[in-house]
């Protein structure tokens, strides 16, 4: 789970273990030979030797730029095709979108690589309106993510410190464990949430959200991701006005819980 | 459901059909009996004559005032307090919020009153930052609501057209029936969305839905929430980078395919 935060990839894995998967990291694989019951062998560094009915391998993507390297469309030093905000390739009525392109992103002044599902569709969408004539404009993605693994649901949007950093803010963050509704009424699961912003403006920079399948962390990371193509501060989340029951959630949202921690921080910091 | 528009609270009454629960719309409740078993007897218009073991008396809210009026503040004409954004009731240091005061609506230029919990937390927190020396201003209710019947969730934000229209907007909603996420995982299920835009600007008015609990609904309204806090055309719903996994969401977000489908309208609309 490079994508979060180690720690929060640990709680990913423990929901691995704990239904049985062994999570081998850090190893290099060296084959894959067939046994002689017709299932696989599966080799690798430190001793990794495990036998296999299937192998997926994921070894991310790769763009297939041939097409546009031979019209002379330019490509960025990834093998990605540099596009422009309305997905234009430079060469006349030729548009490019999807996993072949860079990614203009809401947080950072550079484009990005990032070939998500989501991500190409809207290209497409901007690409097609202006190839027949319209005139759209990409608004750029934040990184939003979400995976489901067995009980557990991890969702992410916008940076992590580190690539906060790395992008030139001064980034911090906080993290809360908080029900995902009222206690009082059945069901209620921990969602932990951390909630990145940066010391200097106060900007959200971004939001990393764990928990249980049902407690609906996807679309509260969109809540995020809705205050992020806003460019909105940490404390702007307080003021949205989110639904609230108590089978789903509390009147403070548990996304707004993370962005007081994260504020109470901050102001505390900046006072010394 | 007064707050929903009507062919969407058949649905919710639906709900409670199907699970025993007679509803009884437009009578007057006339008197409550004791019964010689201790049980009760609910007699009104219309005929309605129904046992009970407990009867739960809802009947709105109104402001308690006594306090307020007796130390001079103005009230409204339905008796709520008058304050303004920061929360000041106009008499120095007197700081009101919550049920009792109207509330800034980010779609209406005059207040409206709307007693949410929601809506008072953060009222409270306005009222509290500028009672100690902060100066803190009341964003605003959008009139997000949600709630869970049986295995159902309704949940809206913003205005119905009939609360737009009085509004001075120049509203038309669309409503699609779209699958909470990719079919081909298991489990997906419908949920009704209604759109509703203005057709002069183009602006985002409000979203209605409705669909199984588990569907994420009550999020999904949030999503609309803070696309009505940032001021949004219905068409920025699908700017919006928001997380997509088959068992949670497709690539547009059902809040987007909804957003689509009112565009499409308003586009074909607007070119006669």
């Amino acid at each position: 789970m490079t994508t979060f935060d180690a720690d929060l990839g640990d709680i990913v894995g423990n929901e691995l273990h704990k239904h049985g998967v062994t999570v081998a990291c850090g190893r290099t694989l060296e084959r894959i030979e067939p046994r002689s019951d017709g299932s696989l062998r599966v080799v690798g560094s430190g001793g990794l030797d495990e036998p296999a009915d299937v192998v997926l391998v994921a070894v991310g993507v790769r763009p297939d730029n041939d097409l546009a390297r031979g019209a002379g469309v330019r490509v960025n030093d990834r093998g990605a095709i540099v596009v422009d905000r309305r997905m234009a390739t430079g060469i006349d009525r030729v548009w490019a979108a999807g996993d072949c392109v860079h990614t203009h992103h809401v947080l950072l002044d550079t484009p990005t690589y990032l070939p998500l599902g989501t991500t190409a569709h809207k290209q497409g969408r901007i690409a097609g309106i202006n190839a027949v004539g319209g005139d759209a404009s990409f608004a750029g993605s934040c990184g939003t993510q979400a995976v489901k693994v067995f009980d557990l649901v991890a969702a992410r949007t916008g940076l992590r410190d580190i690539e906060a950093a790395a992008a030139g803010y001064d980034p911090f963050s906080t993290t809360v464990d908080v029900d995902d509704h009222k206690a009082y009424y059945p069901g209620a699961t921990k969602i932990v949430i951390r909630t990145t912003g940066d010391r200097r403006s106060g900007r959200l920079l971004g939001v990393q959200m764990i928990g249980a399948y049902g407690a609906e962390i996807s679309k509260r990371i969109d809540i995020a991701a809705a205050a992020l193509h806003a460019g909105a501060s940490v404390e702007y989340l307080n003021d949205l006005d989110l639904s609230y029951t108590p089978p789903l959630s509390s009147p403070w949202d548990p996304v707004q819980v993370g962005a007081q921690a994260w504020d109470r921080s901050w102001r505390v910091h900046s006072r010394h």
